[in-house]
């Protein structure tokens, strides 16, 4: 292994064909950002896009702007720009609601869609990991308990019980397809794959790989899938979630959640719901437009290079930041979580730690912005678009001096959001 | 009747105790703005709330603005800023998802409350008006036919109809307590008095009520509400809806959108769903930031006045637009649909006309903006706090040029949004 340093690194940068991508944000000064895949870092329009939804939408053309400044079809449109990032066909993703939100629509939908099948009353099983992010878990016992029809949850304990776990009891099997806290990445293509064989349908979450690696959904024949927007993909807080339909299942896309965006003529009033035929069937009720609107100024850099450059970019950092914190801070028994192997990782990195949290909140306060995650690990996310070679040497110095120092507070208060 | 001319309207404006605050709104100049009840005007501290967000906490404090901006409690905290205005206790309110998401968790609550009664087998209906806002009625379809247990809707034609309608098989009486469309008023306390006689729970949609109307929740002894911040509250285009739980129906609120906002302990990441014992229960995904966060800057300008100011200067518009309408225009045979009892009248005034779509549109191009709405409605909304006697006597005036040089096209292409 060569010898890695800071002037490796840099020339690493000056080699970087994203390098200049940096520029499109805004970075607090002095500041190494890794936490985007929590909260993406703030394109520099987004402010701008939204000073013209505020100032000139809303302010100027008030109510005139649902036609003009076309917010009604911004969910669609939007929609269309994601597309590509994820392999989807155009007129197949909606921005709307929130990832939970979409997840119930998705679960029901397909639930709904193995209840016409013969072997109806035999496929009730819902196959998901213990380690999936929790909302997803809840949204399902939510559905089924409501439901009430001897539908239940498999929760399995590693990816290699998926073989074992999927059969011809399976409905559904709902996957995140980058793991949260782990950043372990399922094949979609073979799961999707499996579950087919057994009747089952494939639900992926893509909240941390939408803008983070590379997803190809019609390639892989997957069935349906959400994600989020403000990760990965920088919409800003909170911003509204997407949700994929494919052509071949948009006619038997039914939820409960029937608002009138999902109308077939929502401005007929009429007193009784038929659903449009397209991917508006996926949506419920009026979207929040300035937080909507924001999501297009963190797609339009997407739109200034490839999936393929972003993911090769975030396989070199891990890698590096993989290698650095293993060999400079070798002493400090800090155990690799992510997989090591290309193909099963996303893009941030996980290390255990006895002290995990004191030790996030030192690098916070040193100006690396990791996070914290349940139980005991200390999570890093790479953000290809605005991480560079030496920030990952600059944040693994940080955290090689925390360590060999201690200085860190074990005794520190935890906040509420962690 | 006193002989009404624009003199007489300044003199109104010139006592008006809210005229003030007139300046706390961004209008466009030579813009008569009477949509307020679809799509409220912009507070001046709009955008300056949004910049903040935007530019400070998003930009230069990213993740660390859950806790530091307080944005994980924003539905909270704004909840209970909003409470006053409805006659809500400290935290009942959330602000949160979107009105149509709310309706479907306030709904899914009553039947489940109803399902633990001795008479569930029986108690299956629900009680709505046919012209109730369509969504109201299709979140109640989307629930019931999925439940499939027998719930039914029951669509009434007219309030006059509640009292044979509401009976010992009511499970739920869910009505908008002012009409989208007509602008009448129900009497919620008697309505709700009505339903618990017959124990049935009820349901209000205060989307055109929350700042236009006295509403007072806990003296009318109501079960829930829901409503929206975009109309009268001014929290800009599609902000994030209102749910309201009253503390004694809060350990019997359970709903199928059990996302990770409503867990116990959100940030424990644990793989099954606990339902915190709170308001917070109402509560599902991650929110839009921006689009919550603006909302405060409607709702500061309501703790400038009182809710009864409000409504005395509302009823005095509208009394003023109807006399005017009906003496000015009198021979275009304008029909007045909105009640003429203060008692059963909201903030807006409907008209019927055989060419309504045409002279809206005319209307909107002279600069007096109302809006459409099917079958054959011009709609009218009277914002207190930034609609002055004036505008109502020059809209007047414009209405009634329009109508005499019947200069209105009458093949003009429709939008798609009314």
């Amino acid at each position: 292994m060569t010898s890695i340093d800071q002037l490796y690194c840099k020339t690493l940068d000056q080699n970087d064909p994203l390098a200049a991508l940096r520029e499109e944000f805004n970075l607090p000064a002095g500041m190494i950002y890794l936490d985007g895949n929590s909260l993406g870092a703030q394109p520099k329009v987004a402010f701008q896009r939204a000073q013209q939804v505020i100032q000139e939408e809303w302010g100027n053309d008030l109510i005139k702007s649902w036609n003009k400044a076309g917010w009604f079809d911004l969910p669609s449109r939007l929609g269309n720009l994601l597309a590509p990032l994820i392999g989807a066909d155009a007129d197949e993703v909606v921005i709307t609601d929130s990832t939970s939100i979409n997840l119930f629509k998705a679960i029901a939908a397909v639930l709904n869609i193995q209840s016409k099948k013969a072997d109806a009353n035999t496929r009730k099983v819902i196959v998901t990991e213990r380690s999936n992010f929790p909302t997803d878990i809840y949204m399902a016992e939510g559905l089924t308990q409501w439901l009430d029809r001897g539908y239940r949850l498999h929760l399995i304990d590693s990816a290699e019980e998926l073989s074992k776990a999927i059969n011809q009891d399976t409905a559904l099997v709902m996957l995140t397809h980058v793991n949260y806290r782990s950043g372990a990445l399922h094949d979609m293509a073979a799961v999707t794959a499996m579950a087919h064989a057994h009747g089952a349908l494939c639900l992926w979450d893509l909240a941390h790989s939408a803008g983070a690696v590379e997803v190809n959904l019609q390639q892989a024949n997957a069935d349906f899938a959400v994600g989020c927007c403000y990760k990965y993909l920088n919409g800003g807080p909170g911003a509204p979630a997407f949700i994929w339909v494919p052509k071949r299942h948009q006619a038997d896309f039914h939820h409960p959640l029937t608002g009138w965006w999902g109308h077939a003529a929502p401005f007929a009033m009429l007193p009784s719901f038929t659903v449009t035929p397209d991917i508006r069937r996926a949506l419920c009720g009026t979207q929040p437009i300035v937080s909507l609107a924001m999501i297009e100024s963190g797609l339009q850099v997407f739109a200034k290079t490839s999936m393929a450059s972003v993911r090769q970019k975030s396989l070199a950092l891990t890698d590096l930041f993989i290698q650095l914190v293993e060999t400079r801070c070798a002493q400090h028994q800090l155990e690799l979580v992510t997989p090591r192997e290309h193909a099963q990782r996303g893009s941030h990195v996980s290390f255990t730690h006895q002290h995990a949290y004191a030790v996030i909140q030192a690098l916070i306060e040193r100006g690396v912005v990791g996070d914290y995650r349940e139980p005991g690990i200390m999570r890093f996310g790479f953000t290809p678009l605005y991480t560079s070679y030496t920030d990952v040497w600059i944040a693994v110095e940080i955290l090689r001096d925390i360590l060999d120092s201690r200085s860190y507070n074990t005794n520190i208060q935890r906040n509420a959001v962690t």
